[in-house]
């Protein structure tokens, strides 16, 4: 089970997130392409820290949208699409390989994963475009209850799929996350986290909100490196998944 | 003697140059990248229009700047220039890469361009970032009386170069184009074109505004596809020059 | 009946339209505000050009989104709206009073346009950015099948309403513009063009495409100077509703 | 002695600065007008903020360039300057308008202050657009050894000059601020920030680095809300001056 943090979000003068401190913790660093945040020095020096800890890249591309951080749903057409993933990969892929290295996998940011993850033709518009890129570079999105049917469509482009959960979210019936204007949304709970991430590693799935049992299989979780709190949770994490893996 | 022309500088609802006009006619299409025109969608449909008429792509990246379309000086430290170039050149190649293709050399544009040719320590940071992000690919630069200085410099980081002219501006002594401003500074008559493409092509050299002879052994001639004017002038180059090779 | 007509939609070294050629044919100029095209320097001169031919000048904010035209639609809330709005307006009129002149009327642009005439909450959002603006600066909206209804609603913010309707698009029956995805719906004939013009002026109304008589009491008609055809629609308009005027 | 700061400088999900902490302790706030940073909502929330705490507000403008946070030279027509200088006035005002107010004064930002201090010709574009902005409207520009040059060339422009010092910063024997690269550039011990804006505000100089006295009669300190230590200086400041005036 390895942890992946979205990372290197700062933009020009202004910073974001923890990221000297998270990188040593995780395994998977999603590196923001320079749509929703980070300019080409940020990106090169978040490869160069990723490299520094041995952790895989990841691109983390969006909508293009620096005020709104690429939270904000865009229409676009597949074809607009397509074009604006293979810039974002293309870019960062060429920081890595300059440092003689690659991205490993593809993680949507923002208002693209959840819209994708809502409506088949962008998910698949996403996943041609990943094909396109580079044979064999697997496509990570949340894993909810309809993993089955969305690693399908994926795969059937040619494109391997990593699955993602979340410890410290409260889950619908659905394999959804509850939304955070809910009572109970975030665990903050440092106990009830390695609890929840020990369930995804140990028994592959999670028990829902209202107390249904879903199964749900992931390869990766999500963690955070936004401030104290959450750098406490992924210590947490880490040790716990370590000490069960022995 | 292979025609290059800067190509691809749409920009969403914008359209500029006559791209399908004019790609039939040169051997060498510099791409913009997105920092000073094209947004993916076009790279993506300049980089077909280049693969249907076996048109060699180049990067032409810039300085970021939209609204004045990298034709204004931006200080840069070496670190940013480096950073940016490896965003753009990673990005085109991304879309070429989808493609089967990848870029074949880079031709820096406007304000970026003018500037590293005045600035040793700037095109060093230029040649640093080509030659980190693919051994062999060539960097294009304006030939003028420094270039075997400027090659030098260029080689000294690996990166091979590559020189060209313009068959429709007049020189100065120095093999620097006379500013515009100037009376002069831009052939329009057809015939003066051809001949200035012809001197550059069969005596690696041109005759200057005040008349001393230059050597200038250019590999390319850029040529332009603004409008219907420049578009006869590049037939006429192409018929001159592949006359002349027979 | 007022011609009114977007403008100043050129962007840096890019230009649209046939603003010098339309300028003199209108009597309500949309004035691009930044967000989805224009620069300041195009702003100053397109505010110049109106204030030489004794146009008025409205601003024609937008989602801020250069590469979609303001095209696409970007969920927002009714604060950020809000301050898009005030943001845009202020800029365009801070130009304008420099010229000792001010903005007249406000008419959103693209999509912001679109979603407002389709959720009573965004156009409620609009009108009360409008009023906080300025005290009886009205806002210029389509007119449909429920002008009646969303003219109570802007108006019960304080703000005026302005009508507009068009002479070169089809109807549906509900006073929508048929989507220019069906047969038929632009009108390119200019004698259609001119009768759709005159229905406008002289009856308060239109047929609709299935042959339904519509109220549709427009204060303008929107007319465009994309290119020599549509110049010549408006003439043709011009001259018609002048001719009716006498 | 009135202090001001730049302030309203975080951009979209990324937060700069101390807002909250450092209003109540200011004069003056220098509010970003979405060139080098600031959106329109944060734009909103500031200008609500200074309102709060009866602060007078200042437009901050800047060259367009969030990357670079307005900290690069960017090369520019006189004609672009004066636009661009309307835009951003107007912008921001349209907000102030909105809530009852209006902009005070205008204090250019970073790289474009910087250079209109050594270019009295972009000097002079500035002072023209304020000038046609609005009558009266001061400008605010650090205050040198050439302050009586500086004011006779703004004050021909019918603006009104305000002059700043700074309490943490060493002047060179030219009233330059000593480039921060310079042992001694900035003064962090609280002691010597009080006394130095002491001394700008009963003695109207400073004494320079090398020790000689300055002339320096500013109107107003240049304060900062970075961070905590930031804060303590304004404290102190505020304390001393508010003594010293009883």
């Amino acid at each position: 089970m390895k942890l992946n943090c979205d990372i290197g979000e700062s933009y020009g003068a202004w910073t974001m997130g923890q990221d000297e401190a998270v990188m040593p913790l995780i395994d998977m660093a999603n590196v923001a392409c320079g749509f929703h945040a980070a300019d080409p020095v940020v990106m090169r020096n978040t490869v160069a820290l990723a490299l520094a800890h041995d952790v895989e890249i990841g691109a983390h591309p969006s909508y293009h949208d620096l005020v709104g951080f690429g939270r904000r749903s865009i229409s676009h057409t597949a074809e607009e699409i397509h074009a604006l993933l293979l810039y974002q990969l293309g870019a960062l892929d060429g920081i890595c390989r300059a440092e003689g290295t690659e991205i490993r996998y593809v993680k949507p940011h923002g208002a693209l994963n959840n819209d994708m993850m809502r409506d088949d033709e962008l998910l698949l518009s996403v996943a041609r475009a990943v094909a396109s890129y580079r044979r064999d570079l697997p496509l990570m999105i949340p894993v909810t209850c309809r993993h089955t049917e969305q690693r399908t469509l994926i795969e059937s482009c040619g494109v391997p799929v990593l699955l993602e959960a979340f410890a410290d979210r409260a889950y619908t019936d659905e394999g959804l996350l509850l939304p955070r204007s809910e009572t109970g949304a975030v665990h903050t709970d440092p106990e009830t986290i390695v609890a929840q991430a020990r369930s995804f590693a140990d028994k592959r799935g999670v028990t829902s909100h209202s107390g249904q049992w879903l199964e749900l299989p992931a390869d990766s979780l999500c963690v955070h490196g936004d401030n104290e709190a959450a750098l406490q949770a992924v210590k947490a994490i880490r040790e716990a998944l370590t000490t069960r893996r022995q």
